[in-house]
């Protein structure tokens, strides 16, 4: 399958079959594809919380649009971005950088040192309005990684950021939740989206030739 | 091609052979993986402005980061996204919505009005804000379509808005400009990226399991 094929395939599920678990392996299939995802600078200033434990799912749903769809899901992926940058993390990247690929420390040192005086004259909400875009193009390619393997998926930013950093103590972590992501096998019976016919705008009004 | 395999095959390439274009057949199929891309309700706020035409490019280049990356690529496509919401794109969207699945129109009304009432307190800044984001789903699927097609693509935020969005007219358009996509075929002898190890941060460091 193409991945034309896949995104054709996908729709955003609306009721799932609680009886049937994403398997391990193919759960680290959709995790990997996010870890591959390009952002900024390859700082990757985000990280994807999972959630399996059905009690920690009831108490996220509170002030999530769809909460019967957050309970029937198998996992919930958590896209949280990193609530600021700072020197030392930029470091942490980089230093990793020139260790993977054998070159001596500090090889990329002109181009952090551009790095850190950017973020360093920006504030925290700067920060993090940056940082939560980069959390798309992973949230993006883990819904088709998801489609290739036929898991259903549904992205969602309607629930409570407050709820879920609080439920899973993400401020210790500097993070802050952005998005989440519904993985697991539709309900054939209940969920309404699946047998309607997906809409976008036409290709000649969605681009501008110029 | 898997799309793991894909993403492990691309990079952000830093060097393009000007003399070797990206067919149409090979460019459309960029452009829909871009426009099946799931939206926030799916209002698809964002267009792709493709610019292939060498004049434009070298206006746009002011302020951009990696000129001559720019220059030499094959094509560039501007991901710009609505600089505001408002009811009359909503209703457009879920006219054409009911239309194509051959629903009474007004079928979704009262999700519609939801929207409009959620985006009505909310200021053109804080709509930006979500549109630009939503863009960023369509930019990780567009480069992994390039990835299956072996075309080679650098995203870059490092650009002039206001020189981009000014040589292509976008405020006329209701747009602003977010991100760029540069594609085309790497040049092999100046693509330094292009023989490094890909390097992300371990699997165990970037999710948090719960």
């Amino acid at each position: 399958m193409s991945l034309l094929e896949d995104l054709n395939w996908r729709h955003a599920a609306k009721a799932y079959d609680p009886n049937i678990k994403v398997s391990p392996e193919d759960l680290n299939k959709i995790l990997e594809a996010a870890r591959l995802a390009p952002t900024s600078s390859g700082l990757q200033p985000f990280r994807v919380i999972v959630v399996e434990n059905q009690d920690l799912k009831e108490k996220m749903v509170a002030g999530a649009l769809n909460p019967e769809v957050m309970r029937d899901c198998s996992h919930v992926l958590v896209f949280a971005a990193w609530d600021r940058y700072s020197a030392e993390k930029i470091d942490q990247v980089y230093d990793h950088h020139t260790t993977v690929r054998d070159l001596p420390q500090g090889r990329f040192s002109s181009y952090t040192d551009q790095l850190k005086n950017i973020y360093g004259a920006q504030t925290p909400d700067e920060h993090f309005a940056h940082t939560a875009r980069q959390t798309y193009i992973a949230l993006g390619l883990a819904m088709a990684q998801a489609a290739e393997l036929k898991i259903d998926s549904t992205p969602a930013e309607g629930f409570s950021n407050e709820v879920v950093d609080g439920i899973l103590a993400l401020k210790e972590l500097g993070l802050k939740s952005v998005t989440l992501l519904y993985l697991g096998y539709r309900d054939e019976k209940t969920d309404w989206l699946a047998t309607m016919k997906k809409v976008r705008i036409p290709m000649e009004e969605f681009i501008v030739m110029k």
